[in-house]
């Protein structure tokens, strides 16, 4: 049955805050659409948003993207389908494909990586997981969400082909890969232009494009104007209900200033989105098996940063110190509309000292505040001394969605208990619990062994316990760069903007591409994790197809335990025609080797991967060349490297009256009209075009004229009146 | 009399190259305008563009600058002023004022500094200079033209506030106090807009905001369209003729698609210049005494870098090598429009034999095509080994406008130069000519002394040794910041852009103020310089007036020679509301001080330079508050400092509907327009306004929330409809 246009606005608006419009007429029911993405957050009471009813908290994207398996996250996406199931949730809202663009993001826990090819590899099996229980997924925030500052109305200033190589890359590899059911504008604008009005990115990008198929939903509250919304592509204003809205699309309608077409449209993709979800049987879930895929996902995303004297795994030990709040109060989420209820809660504390047979002693060293206290510390001191080790826990206090951080440093009380029992231990191991990086330098020089714990869902307390005494060999690695200091980093100068303004000052060159543009020095690289075990790389071959680069390369587990290397290929093009980062990756794999043997590691780098997108030209471009292959356990740890000859993509720029002399020399038959034009002029050789010619400096700047300036010259050899034809003669 | 319309359009476009076009029927000449800026280029013939008749060829920009003196540059200003009536010029086309955003710039060599205030306040002085003869500056490249590649088309993508804030300031500066005769528009686009279109830039800003009374002259080539450049505020095309464009021009005016207005003013300005012009009187200058001041400023300019164990000034000797083609074949200016024919030349190698009872030995090391030559290499060797001292001259090979450079090293040849004589002779003195930063990392460290020389002019070879002998002592300062490697320059990662468009990505932090806000280590800091003697810094004082702060302090040469000091205050606002660079140069001085005594310099900082441009409100604002002035001998080595209370200019954002909950609560009277609607609302506390505020991170969240977006939420305590009423009452 066709919807009325009151009732097409209706349904393209919220019924409330979690649920679509019931158009009981048309026999169209409402739909539960509720936050993710590391959890089920349904709403447990009108008292309060954020409070939910218990579901599993698995490890938040910050940990999920160390673990760099995609097989990992595609099984969490389904385990996620099956809880929205047995609450009746029609659409998950994640996953949240924004780059990290500056470590004090606060929402940086949310989201997977500073690197677009990892993010949009590692949510695409996240997406598919998930919908193929049934249940719709809602990629986002789309897009150049990267910070919570001025949220609402910040504008992120970015050229176009950082937007497309960087900040939209990630979406484009989901939505042409996965066909999520919906995507989410974001709240910001992009280049002054609210996302929820920007017909360019909703219509003509993600539709035109990519082939987009489902609908656009807002992010709660991103709706400015829902007759702009409508007309720039979006379809579903959350939440509602907004009987205001609904008036003034239908008198947009009626008023001819709204296509009808284009309001029918949205209505449809909102009904069909609804009966697709209706599709979906019922369901229920094993919490205990949610949990234990929970504490493989966490264990899995634990990175050793360092382990001198292999410290690691915790062998027999009389005497185990246990220091920090942390270790009792875990850190496993962060703040916001993605906090889940979970099902139980593991704390480090109860779990290591299951794992042992040692004497462990506990200390809470700080207060979950942050404040100095003498006396916890001191107290933390005494228990650490004398000990076989001391486990210090420490980590960031806070991090939300609606407010960046203002610093990635440790709090004071953190950072001294750490010298504190240093000091008196030299067996000390440090475990982070964080959303996004901390600085851990100066201090980590001080300790032989430090894991990177990041928030890692609700069984974290066991996965770690499962990485200190090694029943998993640790294989995370860092989807980030953590920097020396926070000055260091590429976004530095440009973070978060001011007066509704931020520059995406660095371009192309986020994360560890402008670390390593700049030669600077890191404390730990994109892509860096240690392991129990050592891997050797063997010779790496690298064959182009028509699909892209096959890349294989044999990894010896050259240690004496089981163990996981992830290979990483990272690729360059020496002496290309555009600027690019000194090396991205394009190509990943989590290989699992058994102690002493050999796996051949295959990679596919696809060759839409390889494309940059030139301006010029409004497309993506792959350049023809001998592309190098480097392939290695870190962004900085190159193991074996080859190159690969990749056949260029059909691409002329034509040639224009604002080409310059250069461009058109340079153009075969641009160079013919050209020189016969010159010809033509050679009587002339005693007038100013000789003069203008005699010295090689001025022949050098001729260089860069545009034709139609040359031709404006008193004696040119041009003459502007023939510019054009000789235009349509050189094209 | 009035001209006609075909008259008027004649008029603003040249006679031929180097002329305005004569109106004999309304008795208007042609008067003469042509190349500087630091030397009157007079065409010779016909047969080179830019081969020039003898003038004085005095030190360009770059080594003018690094004097920090304007008494100096007025000085070289009336010189020139004087040369240009000797040969009929009406006006000089100078100075260059662009900012040296990155070292590559290939014609950084004549522009003045990376900081706008030192560029602005010499520019001034040079302007004044020049014009007190009643010849006419041409301020350029009118704007943001601050790179060669591509320069004719290049859109410099730029925000606002570093617009306002580095790109025009200096221009600003001049325009404002000095009232230069013309400004000269630049090839390039500013945000996709060619300068000579950009009515924003030539007629808001230029004569609306700045009062700029002269007029408009295109650089040679840089009008695309005569119509949209007279109707922008461009006034006079060059060169000419250009019939074509006149017609086109008359055509306009007829179709009514170009005001007669505007064209009739810009003819109007065209004929006042040349009127002006007039006025001068023939004059003759001494070619002597104009050497004679090219030997004081080029003196002045060069900066000692180095100095280790006193090694220069040089003392008794009794033997002395000499080493490198350039202190026989001086490297004294850079190529393209502004090179300049010498009325002589002098070079090192004579001038230090002629002022030395030593004996003196000379080899080349290289050649100036710069390739390896390990004969003439041995021979430098031979000769440095077992000499008193040794002196090596190096530089850069080619420095033009036209091209930017692809590297800041010295070439190899030059580089094995240094290392091989610093290996046999442990006495080297390495002396630069280069027309822009040149790496010294890391073989700076292994000679004892270090002069920078820049590009000095035709007295460049006796002035470097007025200061090798110490007859003059030096003071010269860096105005620009020699990095330790080009990828840590703040314009690293976007010079110089690519496909029509270059980003602006380091925003404000242009040189030094990029380096400081890094806290990135420099080989060099902007302000640097050594002398032959100390200076000891008393206590400062500073007093806020209605004008700005006038700074004092005491300053005492505490070492045996008399000299100058160049006292430098930078300024910052520890907390202050926008981002700043950590410190930004606002005054300098250069100070005599005998040795011995004690001088009080005395900076006054201008109230506007101490302003920051605030986007939301269109305007320069001084934000009240404490502001810290750091006072000392470079950037980076603060000598004294205090802080001083300065008033703030009134400004108050109006608050609007798109304002945040914040933004109105912050402010008083918004505070209690929205609380009295809070209020109004208090009885619906059951409803979904209570959920939205029932948890401390909802709302946190709710601070950022525009009203207008709160409005819009189910169950909001604000009615849409009141907002307009709010907004209103609240401003």
């Amino acid at each position: 049955m066709e919807l009325s246009t009151s009732e097409q606005a209706a349904i393209t608006s919220g019924g409330d805050f979690w649920s679509t419009e019931a158009i009981e007429s048309a026999g169209i029911p409402a739909v539960t659409v509720t936050d993710g993405p590391h959890g089920v957050r349904m709403q447990a009471s009108g008292g309060d948003l954020l409070a939910g009813v218990p579901a599993t908290c698995f490890p938040p994207a910050v940990a999920g993207a160390s673990t760099w398996d995609p097989e990992l996250l595609h099984r969490m996406g389904r385990a996620l389908g099956d809880e929205c199931r047995a609450q009746d949730v029609a659409v998950l809202l994640g996953p949240g494909v924004n780059l990290k663009r500056s470590p004090l993001g606060g929402r940086n826990f949310e989201y997977f990586s500073e690197d677009p090819i990892l993010t949009g590899v590692l949510a695409t099996a996240w997406v598919r997981g998930l919908q193929s229980r049934g249940v719709g997924a809602s990629l986002k925030h789309f897009a150049v969400n990267n910070q919570e500052t001025d949220r609402m109305r910040i504008s992120a200033d970015v050229d176009e082909r950082t937007l497309r190589e960087m900040y939209l890359r990630a979406f484009q590899k989901v939505v042409t890969r996965a066909q999520p059911w919906t995507v989410m504008c974001a709240y910001n604008k992009i280049n002054g232009v609210y996302a929820s009005e920007h017909h360019w990115l909703l219509t003509e990008v993600l539709r035109g494009e990519w082939g987009f198929e489902g609908l656009v939903v807002s992010d709660w509250g991103a709706v400015v104007d829902r007759v702009r919304a409508v007309a720039a592509g979006l379809d579903l204003t959350m939440p509602g209900p907004d009987a205001a809205g609904d008036r003034a699309l239908a008198d947009a309608v009626e008023a001819g200033r709204l296509d009808a077409r284009t309001l029918r449209l949205s209505a449809e993709r909102v009904r069909k989105m609804i009966e697709k979800a209706g599709e979906r049987p019922a369901g229920s879930y094993d919490a205990e098996a949610h949990h234990a895929l929970a504490r493989e996902i966490a264990a899995r995303a634990i990175v050793l940063l360092k382990n001198d004297g292999d410290l690691l795994p915790l062998g027999e030990n009389r005497t185990l110190a246990v220091l920090g709040e942390f270790a009792r109060t875990p850190r496993y989420q962060g703040g916001g509309s993605s906090q889940i209820t979970p099902t139980r809660l593991d704390d480090a504390l109860t779990e290591i000292t299951a794992s042992t047979g040692a004497e462990v002693a506990f200390a809470a060293g700080y207060t979950t505040q942050g404040d100095p206290d003498e006396r916890l510390l001191d107290e933390a001191v005494a228990v650490a001394a004398g000990k076989d080790v001391a486990i210090v826990f420490v980590g960031s206090v806070h991090e939300t969605e609606g407010a960046d951080r203002e610093s990635i440093d440790l709090p004071a009380a953190q950072l001294a208990l750490i010298e504190r029992v240093a000091a008196v231990n030299p067996r000390t191991i440090v475990v982070l619990s964080n959303g996004a990086v901390l600085a851990t330098k100066p201090w980590d020089e001080n300790v032989p062994a430090l894991l990177e714990g990041w928030l890692l869902g609700q069984a974290g307390g066991s996965a770690i316990a499962d990485v200190l005494f090694g029943r998993v060999n640790p294989s995370g690695r860092l989807a980030e760069t953590i920097p020396v200091k926070l000055a260091d980093h590429p976004s530095y100068l440009d973070f978060p903007g001011e007066h509704g303004h931020v520059r995406y000052g660095e371009g192309l060159h986020v994360g560890y591409r402008g670390f390593d543009a700049r030669g600077q020095e890191v404390a730990y690289p994109f892509g860096f994790g240690l392991s129990y075990t050592t891997f050797g790389y063997g010779a790496v071959q690298a064959t182009a197809t028509a699909a892209g680069v096959e890349v294989g390369v044999p990894v010896t587990n050259t240690g004496g335990r089981d163990g996981r290397e992830v290979v990483q290929a990272y690729v360059s093009l020496p002496g290309s025609r555009v600027r690019r980062a000194p090396r991205e990756l394009k190509a990943f794999a989590s290989v699992p080797v058994t102690a002493g043997d050999t796996v051949e590691a295959r990679l596919v780098i696809e060759r839409a991967d390889l494309a940059y997108w030139d301006t010029r030209l409004g497309r993506w471009i792959v350049e023809g060349g001998e592309y190098l292959i480097e392939v290695g356990s870190s962004s900085r740890d190159v193991r074996a490297s080859v190159t690969v000859r990749v056949a260029c993509d059909p691409a002329r720029v034509p040639l224009t009256r604002e080409s310059s002399v250069g461009e058109w020399l340079a153009d075969p038959r641009g160079a013919e009209v050209l020189g016969a034009a010159f010809a033509a002029a050679a009587g002339a050789s005693d007038g100013p075009t000789a003069a203008m010619t005699a010295n090689p400096e001025v022949l050098m700047m001729l260089g860069s004229l545009p034709l139609s300036r040359m031709a404006s010259f008193p004696g040119s050899p041009l003459n502007a009146g023939d510019l054009d034809k000789m235009v349509e003669a050189a094209n």
